[in-house]
């Protein structure tokens, strides 16, 4: 195996056989195949792509490089979800405990805040006390006993995904489907999954904005998926304004927490409800298209308003080092010490809500990192009120700002500024996409 | 200057500002640009390609990344030619000499073997004691005294090109036009020159065989010298067969000794004469077009048969540590000690006669390298007598091997047979390339 001649291949978009690419991949897992080799390869790879057949072994050498958790003598099935980042996106939260209400096990091994978008594991950190560096072990003991566990990802986990993806960070190489659906699905596949709901995000605030390469992304990596046995559908979600009304860490788990409470905004309940849905569909055969879709929306939002979700939360909270009658009683969270109003200058309707400047913002007020292993501030953020299509009212207030010091607040308040368009009169938005705008199943 | 944003740009093929390319090559030769991102970067170029101005200011960081030769108070022109590299091409040997009697000073800084095609320096090194390796104060000297010196690329010149010749060399972006023209022209452009000779391969034995890919390349090379104020000609010329009799080093060089004494093969002594004439024009403004030529040739094929180019060398030979008498009489070429016939089995025509195999079987009997600073044999090698279109007899010769062991005879004759294609009859080949295919100049 000479590595310049294989990269030379897919230069030429020629294909390379399963063991060729075996040889390179195994090849820099031993240090034989250089950083710069392998940057040059996944460079080719953004203008030839992986046939179906190299992406298949590309992702079996990244799963293979690490652990794969296994579930013997589990009665229930295994199952999990993965986002492609968003900004708002908080279903994670409120979708694991209702998931395991439901009678699933959910081994959630999610990330954190990414560029202008946020993270699960920094929203679950909001909550003191809340430990997501747990060893395999212990995680697999929470996930059989409590029916999930949220951790973050490990070394032990898929490791040559961390190496390329590390790579692929400095070298250009991120927005690149094949690249993005290999590193996704190996984390996933690692966790000895059943089902698996997959939500990508479309829209200005997504990391590919362009429906078209969200639907490839999605059935690529739906064929993966299901090319392992694990039944996988994608929903292409709306990510054209935030998720539900808030942005930025504490804001955000809060308000997961009103969800499983019953409450919270409309369109994150109606996300949790149907990815719980679709899930239900894609690990119990037998009920499907919209009859089957309708009653398993049913059944997830009967187990939601049951309260027993956020009870089951409550239990990980403990297990997890949290402390959960702060958490049930609310006193976990702290107020941001600056909170400031925009409001309607002018009558209008609300033409748009920007998602990536918000988030860029929560970034730039501390809630989110510029280097590695930084520090982040939970408490700041966003409410953000005005929706799309929304008819004002001269001084009605729109956005929100929590922030940690008058700085901060200057920052978010221009930011929410440019966020939102405003149209004189009463014309409806019409531009919004659907909250599900497509769904990608087998 | 965030590296990967910049090579994100020209991944989706946005052009980069100077000054931005300028600091990510600067700080590339400063270690803050690592090597990875660097094979990044050139393999999104092979699919993006660079504007002018990148390709200016990516030359400019190269040529400025060493020292420029420069030639205050030298009455003559300073000239020079470069070969992108073939199979029996040794028209440099004849041809330095030649311009040197002409008029001209020739600072010429050459290659060894690559791949499947030979080396200038090898070829000189074929010369008991003839030291290719010289400081560049000597090499200056021994120009201004005698109108040229021959030696090999230093560690002064162009330190970036070599950098990134290596990086490439291993990560599959070596035949990209913009990184050869950038490559080859910062290497001549610290040459100091007034004028430059471009011998651009095309055919089966080039590393660019495609006409239109090599165009590009010359065309290219053309620009960027005439926007430094080097008068620059580019000839396409023929690499779909070996250039003269020989392959090898000794061989050729030997042949090269005979067309600077007014004899060798006939397509030698054309394109030593051409390239000589194109020089004359380029440098001495005036005299052009078809007639300019003819004068131009003339003038260069008298000069040639004076035999004094030949006593220039000498004298060369001399400077650089060589043995003149030696040369002179022919005492310093050492036969092979195995020499094998290649003869037609059945008479017809030969329709080709395919460098490339014969070139890379020079390689594998030891006269080439297939490891850094490896020893070679200047021995081995081949007479190809046949040509193609040529009408055969059966049992007529058509390539003497010369090998260092029985093994190497072996290697060399099916080489040879593989390389050498005969069609029953007396039909006209019809197919070979004219010696010069076409001129590009500015």
């Amino acid at each position: 195996m000479i590595p310049q001649q294989l990269i030379s291949r897919k230069r030429d978009g020629l294909a390379l056989a399963p063991d060729e690419l075996r040889a390179f991949l195994r090849g820099y897992v031993a240090g034989e195949v250089a950083e710069y080799q392998m940057a040059a390869f996944l460079m080719a790879v953004v203008f030839q792509g992986l046939s179906d057949p190299e992406l298949s072994e590309l992702l079996d050498v990244m799963v293979s490089s690490g652990a794969v958790l296994d579930w013997p003598g589990l009665d229930r099935p295994v199952v999990d979800k993965h986002s492609t980042g968003g900004v708002g996106d908080k279903v994670s939260l409120a979708l694991a405990p209702l998931l395991a209400e439901v009678g699933f096990a959910v081994p959630m091994i999610s990330g954190r805040g990414l560029g202008h978008t946020g993270g699960t594991l920094d929203k679950l950190e909001a909550l003191p006390g809340f430990r997501t560096a747990l060893p395999l072990d212990e995680f697999n003991r929470i996930v059989r006993k409590l029916g999930l566990g949220m951790i973050g990802q490990t070394a032990e986990i898929a490791p040559l995904d961390r190496r390329l993806y590390d790579l692929r960070n400095v070298t250009g190489t991120v927005p690149v489907p094949p690249l993005m659906a290999t590193s996704i699905m190996s984390k996933k596949m690692a966790e000895g999954l059943d089902a698996l709901l997959l939500d990508v995000k479309v829209g200005s605030g997504a990391f590919l904005p362009d429906p078209g390469a969200a639907r490839r992304l999605a059935e690529l990596m739906v064929r993966l998926g299901e090319g392992r046995g694990i039944r996988t559908v994608a929903l292409l979600t709306a990510m054209d304004r935030p998720l539900g009304e808030t942005v930025g860490n504490a804001l955000e788990t809060r308000e997961a927490l009103d969800c499983l409470r019953g409450g919270g905004p409309g369109d994150l309940r109606e996300l949790v409800l149907r990815q719980a849905a679709e899930l239900v569909l894609a690990a119990e055969p037998g009920a499907s298209g919209p009859d089957g879709l309708r009653a398993a929306m049913a059944r997830a939002e009967e187990v939601l308003d049951s309260g027993r979700p956020m009870e089951r939360f409550l239990r990980l909270v403990e297990a997890q080092g949290g402390d959960p009658v702060a958490v049930e009683s609310g006193a976990w969270f702290t107020r941001a010490p600056v909170v400031d109003v925009l409001e309607a200058s002018e009558a209008g309707t609300v033409t748009g809500v920007e998602p990536r400047g918000l988030g860029e913002a929560v970034v730039a007020m501390g809630g989110g990192r510029t280097a590695l292993d930084q520090e982040i501030d939970a408490r700041v953020g966003f409410r953000v009120l005005a929706t799309p299509g929304q008819v004002l009212q001269r001084g009605q207030a729109l956005v929100e700002i929590h922030a940690a010091s008058p700085e901060g607040a200057e920052l978010g308040r221009e930011a929410a500024e440019k966020s939102i368009a405003v149209a004189p009169g009463g014309a409806g938005s019409g531009e919004a996409l659907p909250l599900v705008v497509e769904r990608i199943g087998a």
